[in-house]
Parts: structure tokens; C-alpha cells; sequence
């Protein structure tokens, strides 16, 4: 599940969206330059400039209006409240999304070890055992290990976690589908929760930090997903 | 800035969010049980449940409906689809943001330095020479500051991480606001942000992660914010 190269076109796609998002050289409702002068600009071949831009028409970027030109079109994720539920709209693999739960579950963790009040570790440790059930008699967990997760993220007391989790229940979601196949990764998982569980119980923030860092590692190597 | 204790009612409020959110007790459009049942099932006073009903109601999370009862009300907070910009409908603080700054960011100087094209690498360096400019200058550098950090963002090459950061924005705007007040504060952000732009143009993963987390943790100082 290597991540696979980027194209000449796409990094110039991506150059483009950065002189829209970031260099706001071009702003919504502009027209960009012409071919020639953008090509030259940009240093690529006209080829590639216009491979680049079908794909931002693809992604609903830019569009092309006949006999005029092209124009950035007015789309919700490159403007300033860009939303995250618009990720579906944009390539995404599986590594970036595990990644990120690489950065911020340890430290949800950590954070529920020191502030989770009795009622929210109570609430964890609800789910973890329930999951354990469901492991053994092999039904499905996906929606007992999102409300895992869930519980733990809220047990954190930082209010933007909280509302972070949700969007990484994609990433949890594949997970679960994907690493019932191997009976490896299933054991793994039933030793991680227990690891966690029983360090949050003894409010052992850096023990959970590190075990919720072993269980995500885990999942990687399961899709075979390598460190950079 | 230390963030106030929350009060019984407030975590009661909480704890009919994750029975919403997470134990998928009450749906949206449902009745809660009436105030002696919920009282009783809480474990708490009538006043505090009807305080922490309060509390939720003006979030526009329940509704009262005169004579019928309390109901689930149909907010995007509470779906599964949890939108980050309804953040700021909630009550957030500035150690939210930055706690959630301090795991993301030097991750992201980790894989700017490790992914970065030689474009992108000269767009970080462009920003970050231009902010030095306008502190110097003692000109506002809002937008050349947010722009750099979303330069390093777009540098990660995860489109998760690119796609988190406007949403950090709100930290970092107000945090470059409160912290041109201080000499001091100043003085850190131009070091951090020189040995940043050094460690990315030397491809020192390590370092540039590194002296991300001390840029963060001045600001987190300079606001008085504890880590806990």
C-alpha cells in the first residue's frame, strides 16, 4: 500500500491549487493566464500544463469555459473554512489517514490516562470489553471499536479531539474490514485494547500513550504501510 | 489561561452527549426519559439535570417542546458527519487549539523536510523570509504566517494533514494578535521560525520537527498555557 508517485501533472496541479490557497495569486471567479504565459511560468510543457488542468476540472477546481478561458470555480474546499468532510472529494489513502492517527491517538490517550472523569473510563472500558466479546465470537466490531475510540477522544476534555475523531472513523472503519482477514492482526488487537484498557484503569498516561502508538503501528504493518 | 473546571451540570451535559453521540441511546428526533427517570439514571439532583438540559438547549443540541417533553434535536454537531467548522459553535479554548497544534504541527515539519518538492521547499522559505521582514518591520504578519504554516502543511504530501490546517488557523490568528504584544514572544518566533526554514532546507527531519515543538511550546508559554 505504497503511497505511489506523483505525476508531472498532478505535482503541477498541486503547485496551482497552492498559488490559489496559499500564494492567493488567484482568487475564486478569476480567469487564469493562457496557456503560453502559465506555461512558461510554471516551467512545464503545454502538455502537462493541460494534463493539469483537466485533472483540477476533474476535482471541480477549475472549469473551462468555451472561447474564454479558464476560470477557478467557487468550490467550498479552497476557500477559508475549507471542511473536512469534503476529504471524500480529494484522493486520499489509507497511509494519510493512518498517519494521522499515528500523530493524534497516542495523545488522546495520554490526555484520557490524566483527565478522563470516572464515568468516561467507565465508559471505555464498556466498549473495550464489549469489543473483546465480539473479537472472540468473531461477529463484527466496527461499530463497538469506533465508540472505543470515540469514548476515548471525549475523555480527553480537549473539545477539538473530540470533534477530530469522527473524521478518522473512516480510517477505523477500513481498518476493521481489512484486518479481520489476518488472524495476526486480529490477536494484536485483542493484546493492544487490553494493554490500553488496563493502563487508562491505572491512569497511566505515557503506558496508554504508548500502547494506543503500538496498536496503530500494528494496523500499519498489517496493510503493510511503512514509516518514511 | 488555565482552563476552569467544568461544573456538574456541564459534565452531566456531557454525558448525554456520548450517550447521544457514542452509546446510541438517543437518536435524533427522540424523547428523553422524563426528569425523575433521567435524574435517577444520572445519579444526579432534578436541579442539576434540568441546569445541564439548560446548558444543552442552548447549544441547540436538545429542545424543550411545551407539555410533550425534552427531544433530540437534528444538529450536523451530533451526526456522524461532524463537521470541524461547527468548532467554533462550541465553546473552545486557545489550549485546545494549541494542545492539538503541539501533536499536529511538528509532525508536519517532520514530513515537509522528508517530502517537500524543491517548489514547495522554496515556497516555506519565501514565507518565512517575508514574515521575518514584516516583524522587523513591526507590520501585521497574520497571513504571511498562516500561509507559511500551510506551506509546511502542503509539504506533508498527506492530504489530511493539508486539508486540518485552515482549521488550526484560528490558533494561529489569534496567537499572532496576542503575542506581537510581547518583545520576548517576538524575539522566539523569529529564532524558531529561522531554525525551522534551516532544518527544512537541510532535509533534517528531526530537527525541523524539533524545533517546531519549542515554536510551539513559546507560544504556549507566551499564552501562560500549562501542560497537564
Amino acid at each position: 500500500m505504497k503511497t505511489k508517485e506523483k505525476s508531472l501533472a498532478e505535482n503541477i496541479a498541486d503547485d496551482i491549487i497552492a498559488r490559489i490557497t496559499i500564494d492567493k495569486k488567484y482568487a475564486v471567479g478569476d480567469k487564469l493566464p493562457n496557456e503560453n504565459e502559465l506555461s512558461a511560468d510554471l516551467k512545464v510543457s503545454r502538455t502537462t500544463l493541460r494534463e493539469a488542468i483537466r485533472i483540477l476540472v476533474t476535482h471541480n477546481i477549475l472549469e473551462i469555459r468555451r472561447g474564454k478561458g479558464t476560470y477557478v470555480k467557487d468550490n467550498h474546499a479552497l476557500d477559508g473554512g475549507i471542511d473536512l468532510n469534503t476529504l471524500s472529494a480529494f484522493p486520499m489513502d489509507v497511509k494519510d489517514l493512518y498517519e494521522m492517527r499515528l500523530i493524534f491517538e497516542p495523545q488522546s490517550a495520554y490526555f484520557a490516562a490524566k483527565r478522563a472523569t470516572d464515568k468516561e473510563l467507565e465508559r471505555i472500558l464498556h466498549y473495550g470489553r464489549l469489543e473483546e466479546d465480539l473479537i472472540l465470537k468473531k461477529q463484527d466490531r466496527t461499530e463497538v471499536e469506533q465508540a472505543f475510540h470515540k469514548s476515548i477522544a471525549k475523555a480527553t476534555h480537549n473539545e477539538f479531539m473530540n470533534r477530530l475523531m469522527p473524521i478518522l472513523y473512516q480510517a477505523i472503519g477500513k481498518g476493521v474490514i481489512l484486518s479481520n482477514a489476518k488472524e495476526e492482526i486480529v490477536q494484536n488487537t485483542l493484546n493492544d485494547h487490553r494493554m490500553i484498557m488496563e493502563f487508562l484503569s491505572n491512569r497511566d498516561a505515557l503506558g496508554a500513550k504508548t500502547a494506543m502508538e503500538l496498536h496503530i503501528i500494528h494496523a500499519m504493518r498489517g496493510f503493510g504501510i511503512a514509516e518514511e
